[in-house]
Order: structure tokens, then C-alpha cells, then sequence
């Protein structure tokens, strides 16, 4: 791809062409890692499912590992929504925050493969550990928003700080999602199912009685 | 050690020899994977840290990735005791399983780069994952007659099954284990406290109320 021939389409339109790219790149990267594993897979093995260019691989993702730049994002913008729909306050917290729950599960639990590929480069790569580490941050003061919407609305406790019980939604929700990957198959949305139910009585309001203090 | 040498002792102090022995080498390999991370630590540093021949590490243990089969002998042993002391009936469900899950987080925990260490070798070796998994079956399986016991003494809420929140105590203290090892350094033991302060919040009698429901 020459900048000259980029520069000539509108820039509405050019930016849609460099979106789909990088999503047919990623979803073939998916596929293949559930297939083989991510070890395995080689960006040759990328390239030839998505159809495009090494060097067009390389312009979107500057290595195997950078390509789950592209699931953080996409993991980012799932509670983007669920904050925007907390906002709203047409659904109770227990309902945003159960079906958030089960949306950032769903891409990385797409296979144990691909989870177990997603969480080995986490523990062995600097790189992708900084980026998981960035990305659990925002992730984390986005869900306290949301949290602290539940307590003004009284349908969350208040006696622990909501940062807090943000930090235990995403323990609660990745501690699934590893098990989950490394059992023997299993359906990960029920799993989900029972983690949300016993993170939600532990969360809610009144959920702070005076036996916990025992 | 030749097998005649090794028969003129008491089996007693020959079985304790062996013991101390494979404990000086689990201590030092744990010593120098914080030091320097599982990776970059080879068996010729443990064997030179703990003062034994190469023939005498792998006669205790066939790979430095099986050093981790002890770690799932201690943490079994952890709650083998737990159990024992819900049996006896002298504390409150609540306390045994909270000190529980402050001393399974403790070995895994005593730094972040050992608790790294150990969870890359979950997601890279087929044989540790497996043992992984074994492991966390057999401890299942004690937490579940803790819980029950809880249950039948009216402690725990009885809507869920038994098993369904032995696994949830996994996932919490694993995601809590994960997040903190990722994370920049904090105090883990507070981290678990949090931890377990929502997670009884969430299983204890009481919490099984019709608000869960909506």
C-alpha cells in the first residue's frame, strides 16, 4: 500500500478499508490460535488466512504478540457500554454489570486455546504483560464509574470502596476465564452464570451486615 | 547415593534425609525464580544454591517444571488441615476458610516474579497444566465438605451448590494471585482480605435473598 494511491481515496472511506484489514488479520489470528495454539502459529499462517501481505501484517501489528493490542481494545469498548447504558439508569447495576461480565468473557473465551495462548503471553512477554496491565487500569476506573452509580442509587454496598469491589470484578472474572481454560471443556458462560451470582450478593447493599464483622 | 549405602540407615532418618533434602532444593530454586525469574534460572543455580550433585536433583525431580509438584503438595496439605479444623467444629466456617485462603496465597505469593514464574509454566507445559488441574480437583473436593459443613451448620447460604463455591474460591484467589503477581507491587495478604470479605459476603447464609433474583 503506497501513500500516494492511500491518499487519493477519501479519508472516511480509506479509514474503513485499514479497519476491515486489521480485523480480517485478527479474527483469522483468532481462529488459527484456537486451531493450533498461539505458539504454534506462525504470522506466516496469519497472513494466508487473512489474505493480505506480510508487510501489510507488520504496518498493523508489529509483532504476533501486538495483536492483542487489537483485543484490548476491543475489550475497552465493552465497558465504554455498559458505563454509557449505566448512565442511562434504565436497567438496575445488577443487570449492566451481569451482562458485562459476560461480554468481555466472551472473546477471549472464544476457545481454551486461545485463552490459554492469550494468558501464556501475558506471563512471558513484558510487553503484553505492561499493555494487560494498562488495559486492567482504564478497565478498572470505568467499572468503579459504574460501581459508584450503584452505591448513589443505593443497589451497592457502601461500606467497601468501589475501586475495590472494581479490582474484584476483574480477579473474579479472569480467575474463571483461567480455570475455565485450562480444565477439561466446559461452558464458560454458565461459569460466568454462578461467578456473577456470588460476586453480585457479596457486592450489593445490604450485602454489609454485621456477621461479616465476627 | 547408591541404593546399598542408602539401605544401611534407618528407613526412618533415610526418609528424613530425603525430605530435607528435596525441601533445600524447593527453597533455593523459589529463592532464586524471585531472585531472577523461572526462566532464567537453570538447575545448575539450584543445585549450586542448595549444595547437591545435578544426579541428586533429578533423582527428587525430573525437570525444573517439577519442582512445582512439591508446591502442590504443600498447598494440598493446606487444606487438608482447614478441613480438619472445620471438622473439629471449634471456629466458625468463616474463619477457617479465611485463613485458608491467606495461606493457600501465601507460597505462590512470596513474590511476584515466583508467582509469575509459576503461572507461565501453567499455560506453556502440557505435563504442569495437567498437574495444575489435578490439584485443584483433589483441593476442590476438601473445600466442598468445608462448605458443606457450613451448610449444614447454617453458615453458608444453601441455594448454591457446595461445589459450585469451592470453585468460586479458586477463581477469586487465583484471579487475586494473578492480578497482584501482573500489577506493580502491593501487599498481597491485604489484597486477599478484600478478596475474601466480598467472596463470604457472597456465599454466607442470608445472601441467597429475593433481590438476586430480579
Amino acid at each position: 500500500m503506497s501513500p500516494n494511491i492511500e491518499s487519493a481515496s477519501p479519508p472516511g472511506r480509506r479509514e474503513r478499508r485499514k479497519s476491515e484489514t486489521r480485523e480480517r488479520i485478527f479474527l483469522a489470528a483468532l481462529r488459527l490460535f484456537a486451531e493450533r495454539g498461539f505458539f504454534r502459529t506462525t504470522v506466516e499462517d496469519i497472513t494466508e488466512a487473512a489474505d493480505v501481505g506480510k508487510g501489510t501484517f507488520f504496518s498493523y501489528f508489529p509483532s504476533k504478540e501486538h495483536l492483542f493490542g487489537m483485543m484490548h481494545e476491543v475489550q475497552l469498548s465493552k465497558v465504554l457500554h455498559a458505563e454509557a447504558e449505566a448512565k442511562t439508569g434504565d436497567l438496575p447495576i445488577h443487570d449492566v454489570l451481569r451482562q458485562f461480565m459476560q461480554n468481555i468473557a466472551e472473546e477471549p473465551g472464544r476457545s481454551q486455546l486461545v485463552a490459554r495462548g492469550l494468558l501464556a503471553t501475558v506471563f512471558t512477554n513484558e510487553d503484553i504483560r505492561k499493555l494487560l496491565v494498562g488495559t486492567l487500569t482504564r478497565g478498572r476506573s470505568h467499572l468503579e464509574r459504574i460501581l459508584t452509580l450503584g452505591q448513589e442509587r443505593g443497589e451497592v454496598r457502601r461500606d467497601l470502596p468501589a475501586s475495590a469491589m472494581a479490582r474484584n470484578f476483574q480477579q473474579s472474572t479472569i480467575g474463571t476465564l483461567m480455570l475455565w481454560s485450562l480444565d477439561t471443556p466446559s461452558n464458560l458462560s454458565r461459569r460466568i452464570d454462578t461467578t456473577f451470582e456470588i460476586y453480585w450478593s457479596g457486592i450489593k447493599a445490604g450485602s454489609d451486615r454485621a456477621e461479616n464483622l465476627q
